[in-house]
């Protein structure tokens, strides 16, 4: 449990005072799973896997019921927690609008400059020319993806007077009434002055995104991603950036992000990962470390849904979120 | 003339080819007047006076179609102009999108602690806590004056998910169907979250936002102006930081920014106005150069609006701004 959880926890803690509450600030593994011993259920949260072993011995205990605090899943193998009987719980929504605004504030920050005007600042530097600026007003702003997120980004930019292009799967009716719809992917990336994913990461759209997706973007474009790393082909990007095809690209996620986001290294001079440092050091990019989210609303939503569906479970009640096991 | 506008002079000139169009980098001002010796018009922007000499000057050759390419006219006395036959035109509106958005990104990059995870991004720290954020969903955003900037603000901030109260002395009909106006400028200061001003510097607006202002306000209140200095009692605004009141500010202007915007200086010790140096070095304080408007398309707008004007009083045709010169 991260610090900025922790007021959450007591928040949820004292409206269910008759719920006996404690944490760790470990992660789940064959070893910790001990500290569970003796309580009814569990809230987890990580992206290291969740062993058979770890799960076997939860059993043991008598805990059969698993909270998650995110959305993603990819850390259970199913087939275990059938095995064992388990039921299992996540959050897969906690705040839309913590993403989408941090994909406007993204935008926002490419088209005005913000990386060149820092500088000026800190040069003493207050004079306009050349940085001057672009707007969302009148831009073409393509999205892919229009679910939770997608649609908030959508409703965002009609508001600051772009025209939105979109694509999904699955059209949301309510989005397609105002007529933003096109047929593929290949029509946004053909319309859009500004392009943004909010897509999952299917195994059939890693590197949705590649040298080929590239080419078929409006000269100078200006890319975002706040959804997964895995659905750009770093090198085809840095590729783009490096001849101007891409005017500019706003990442809170990346393919490798693993290796860097969530450490601290003693400087940048120490980070290895070779694409991380082939986008940083560009007045054109700007990278955050997967904060999208991390907003005091979404926190809090994580906890409080969590704990609630975890307490659902074990007093017998239907949980909010229930996932799907019996599928892999 | 400043270097970015000289392409839009260029378009607007082909567009024109029977129009013969010189223009200088220098002020307007008793000799350079000399200039426009042999042309019909003058097209100009400055923040100095327009003294009457070179205004009579401009009259023996000819001249009495003036049209500037900004909103402000403090630099004309009136008097002036009618003495001498003048007629002037403006550019009120040039695009209110251009400032909308940069107070939307201020607001973001402020409740986001963006000048914290620089740093942190600076000394390769890629970790979350402590540095949560906040969601403009979900918050009371205050907004005083709603005309063409303010009014677009407030679109963006619903859709965005805030609630919306402001005050204007006229408030606009579509806008009051939507119920957003409350009926004092107090009323404001205690509801919102977020505070942003958007009407113009009349004299009775001096220190709109003093010592007594702040106090009504909600305690951690986020603040922005981008609208004109004169609005705010800067040393109150200081105090309010100091204490904690406020719990960060973005400006666009300040009360002496002529002292420090537009130049440049050797470092930001040089820099010697003490306003400006007790806001800079504040993690909750983003200051910008008075660059809301510096896009493209205001200074497309500015150059388009400001020439076509001036040909249009040339050719006896009604300008689309006229500036009403009989009331001082
Ligand atoms: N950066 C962060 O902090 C952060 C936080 C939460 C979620 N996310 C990511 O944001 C993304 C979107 O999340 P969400 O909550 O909106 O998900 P969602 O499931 O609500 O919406 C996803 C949408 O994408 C559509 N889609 C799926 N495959 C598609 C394809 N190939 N082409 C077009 N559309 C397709 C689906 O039909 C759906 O409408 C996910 O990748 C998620 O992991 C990022
Ligand atoms: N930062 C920049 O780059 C930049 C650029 C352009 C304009 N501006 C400034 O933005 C401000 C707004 O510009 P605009 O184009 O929206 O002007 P506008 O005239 O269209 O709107 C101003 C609104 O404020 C209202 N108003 C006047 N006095 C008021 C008061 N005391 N209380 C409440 N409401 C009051 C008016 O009724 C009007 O609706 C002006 O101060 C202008 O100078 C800044």
């Amino acid at each position: 449990m991260r610090e900025d959880e922790k007021g959450y926890l007591k928040e949820w803690s004292n409206i269910h005072s008759d719920v006996e509450i404690d944490y760790t600030d470990q992660i789940f593994n064959d070893e910790t799973v001990e500290l569970a011993k003796g309580y009814n259920g569990v809230v987890l949260l990580q992206t290291q896997p969740y062993s058979r072993t770890s799960l076997q011995k939860l059993q043991d205990f008598g805990i059969t019921k698993i909270s998650v605090r995110n959305v993603g899943l990819d850390g259970f193998d199913f087939k275990d927690l059938r095995d064992l009987g388990f039921s299992l719980t996540n959050v897969p929504v906690y705040s839309p609008n913590a993403i989408a605004e941090h994909t406007t504030s993204l935008m926002l920050r490419l088209l005005r400059r913000v990386p060149e005007f820092d500088k000026k600042f800190d040069n003493a530097d207050f004079r306009w020319f050349p940085t001057i600026g672009e707007e969302i007003n009148g831009k073409t702003v393509g999205i892919i993806g229009t679910g939770h997120i997608g649609s908030v980004v959508a409703r965002i930019m009609m508001a600051m007077g772009a025209k939105v292009v979109a694509y999904d799967i699955k059209p949301n009716p309510f989005l397609e009434n105002l007529g933003i719809y096109v047929n593929s992917v290949d029509e946004v990336l053909k319309q859009a002055d500004i392009l943004t994913l909010h897509t999952p990461l299917a195994k059939k759209d890693v590197h949705m995104i590649d040298t080929a997706a590239i080419a078929k973007m409006k000269d100078g474009v200006i890319f975002i991603n706040a959804a997964r790393g895995g659905l750009v082909d770093t090198d085809a990007l840095i590729a783009g950036l490096d001849s101007g095809k891409i005017g500019g690209a706003g990442l809170d996620v990346l393919e490798s992000e693993n290796d860097v986001f969530q450490k601290k290294f003693t400087s940048i001079d120490d980070v290895k990962d070779p694409q991380f440092k082939a986008l940083i050091n560009r007045d054109n990019v700007i990278i955050t470390p997967h904060t999208a989210f991390y907003t005091t609303t979404a926190v809090h939503n994580m906890i409080f849904d969590s704990l609630t569906d975890n307490l659902n479970m074990l007093e017998g009640k239907t949980p909010k979120y229930p996932v799907d096991i019996t599928v892999d």
